[in-house]
């Protein structure tokens, strides 16, 4: 999608050199970095400079092609991969895309190795942009189905980032979005700050005020009122991890935002390509919730009165602060889940006979 | 209560001075302010350098004391009157504050006015520090309950700050948690960040350390995931506007937490004296929703790399953002009322039999 005019993906490889953009600096500066080695792949991944499921698993499998070219012995790139995965622990695309560059290029001849991991890498880059294609296809129909209906501004809300600077491109949640923007359907989104890294304020609104979408941001604390008020027609949300269930782990915060909406009789729509599925974990009690550091509640980045991009530290030292950084949203508050295959009821039932179509 | 181990209230009559925290300047900085002028008054309350529902009914009495120092005439008073009423519209004490304070002076002689003015000010701040002490007392009862039960220490999660801070001594939210602390009852609060202005994790979580009570500070996003994982024993939040139905509006983002307290089958409770019901209103959707400048938002204030206060923006100007400030929780969601009369239930019935009795 673009910015400032120009179109991006978030990681490409220019040349045998993997580039992404630097997150943590948006909506600032932009800042392009090149990823040299495996472990600037670990570090990018850890400090979110890179950051969504889909996205985290395509720097992931690049990681894996950088530790190919320091070395393609089998038990450093063993070594390497369990580093990658364990980079950030909820996310389950990140496992996903590791063990599949893992897979394939264990059947390889070592002198070919390098080759068909940059190859693999590219084809997980590549199904990513697909899938997110197909799932703004197939959730553009839905907004449209509501806009038939009403015939006024669609209200959407979102929960922190799952546009396109969460995926390759075109993003998981914001795909309907952009492509019901391009069919010239008339939406407005409420973006949620999201705290405390502010994905929403500083990522969603963003990439939506650059494809000029009407956006608007509130704190996190404002969506129920705003359904209450009839200001929502519907929710669309991400997903870190989706068990079979149909139960959805994604950014904290996201749970509130689905039981006031079933409170309010809003549909909530999750959007993830299946990537995101957990095929072996039974019960959301056991998904694994990172625990992030507490400076991301008590320090914020901004821009000081000189224009400068600066630090502050907004709660004394003395305050603790426990900084969780996903919630669990039971398959009975989700409406349905929007995926590369097609939407389906948030159920064991619902998601294998769309899978095994 | 305790700032630096000295005794504060948070508004006081000095030798006919009137004196404030600055509360935008905490927890940063301690800065006592005089009000000197009705104008003064207006603006504190405009300003939220006072704030919380008690409180600014407090500060508009003595907003109306320094008007009639101005001038006694009727019409001026009047006039003050109504400008201290619409300086923030959601909370009703600053109406219910003012009319008593216009009602006992209308019946006084002109030469004696000040006098009988300060003195209905003074019961006014007396009679919240009592309701406050009573309604600690009745809280606690409540806490001590559960704690004969799980014998554990009590996790209660707190929304905004209905603190001391909040009221002229004690609080309402908090003074369950002061007098079950003081009683020995071992509690820690989990204090929302209340976002946009923080007022959980820069005034709650700095009056609980400085009475040394243990606490931790969470994002707004965070309270349902501790909830869903058995870390929220009860939330204990306050009201700026009680309807005689029981649906309590206070500061955005507690009906979330009520909603997810419910879907958790943890009890919500709601404290408030009694000058925070609305008995006119009959339909929450009829509460003027305040609407506050979206630089709320986008800036926030913190302490630089040098140690100043300073202050920052977050957000790109471009990017548009929308400041609610409360919300309403529907009364089903709310487990019991704490006030000075004791609890009830949330209901026309439980309302109107307490205060009959």
């Amino acid at each position: 999608m673009r910015i400032e005019d120009k179109q991006y993906k978030t990681i490409w490889n220019d040349n045998n050199s993997i580039k992404i953009i630097d997150q943590t600096k948006l909506p600032h500066q932009l800042v392009i970095k090149e990823l040299k080695t495996v472990q600037d792949a670990i570090k990018a991944i850890k400090n979110m400079e890179v950051r969504g499921a889909p996205l985290i698993g395509a720097t992931a499998a690049y990681g894996l092609v950088l530790a190919i070219k320091e070395s393609s012995d089998h038990e450093f790139l063993k070594k390497k991969s369990n580093e990658l995965i364990l980079s950030r622990p909820t996310a389950i695309n990140l496992k996903w895309a590791v063990e599949r560059m893992m897979k394939k290029i264990s059947k390889i001849d070592k002198t070919n190795i390098l080759d068909h991991a940059i190859k693999e890498a590219e084809n997980i880059c590549n199904e990513d942009v697909s899938f997110c294609k197909k799932i703004g296809v197939n959730g553009m129909e839905i907004i449209n189905d509501i806009y038939k209906k009403t015939k006024k501004t669609i209200n959407i809300l979102t929960h922190c980032n799952a546009g396109w600077l969460a995926t390759v491109d075109w993003g998981t949640a914001t795909s309907p979005i952009y492509m019901a923007f391009k069919k010239g359907i008339p939406i407005h989104i409420w973006v949620d700050e999201t705290r405390p890294r502010n994905q929403g304020a500083n990522l969603t609104s963003f990439e939506l005020n650059e494809e000029k979408i009407p956006n608007t941001i509130i704190s996190d604390n404002t969506g129920g009122l705003l359904m209450q008020r009839g200001k929502v027609d519907m929710c669309i949300v991400g997903s870190d991890r989706t068990l079979s269930n149909g139960d959805v782990c994604n950014k904290v915060g996201t749970y509130l935002k689905a039981l006031a909406a079933y409170d309010n009789q809003i549909p909530f729509y999750v959007a993830l390509p299946s990537s995101t599925i957990d095929w072996s974990l039974k019960n959301s009690k056991d998904i694994p919730i990172e625990e992030r550091s507490p400076k991301e509640l008590s320090h914020i980045r901004g821009i000081d009165k000189d224009r400068n991009l600066s630090e502050l530290q907004i709660y004394p030292k003395k305050s603790k602060a426990l900084n969780l950084a996903f919630d669990i949203t039971p398959a009975k508050y989700v409406t349905a889940l929007i995926t590369e295959k097609g939407t389906c009821k948030p159920s064991e039932e619902g998601i294998i006979n769309l899978f095994n179509d």
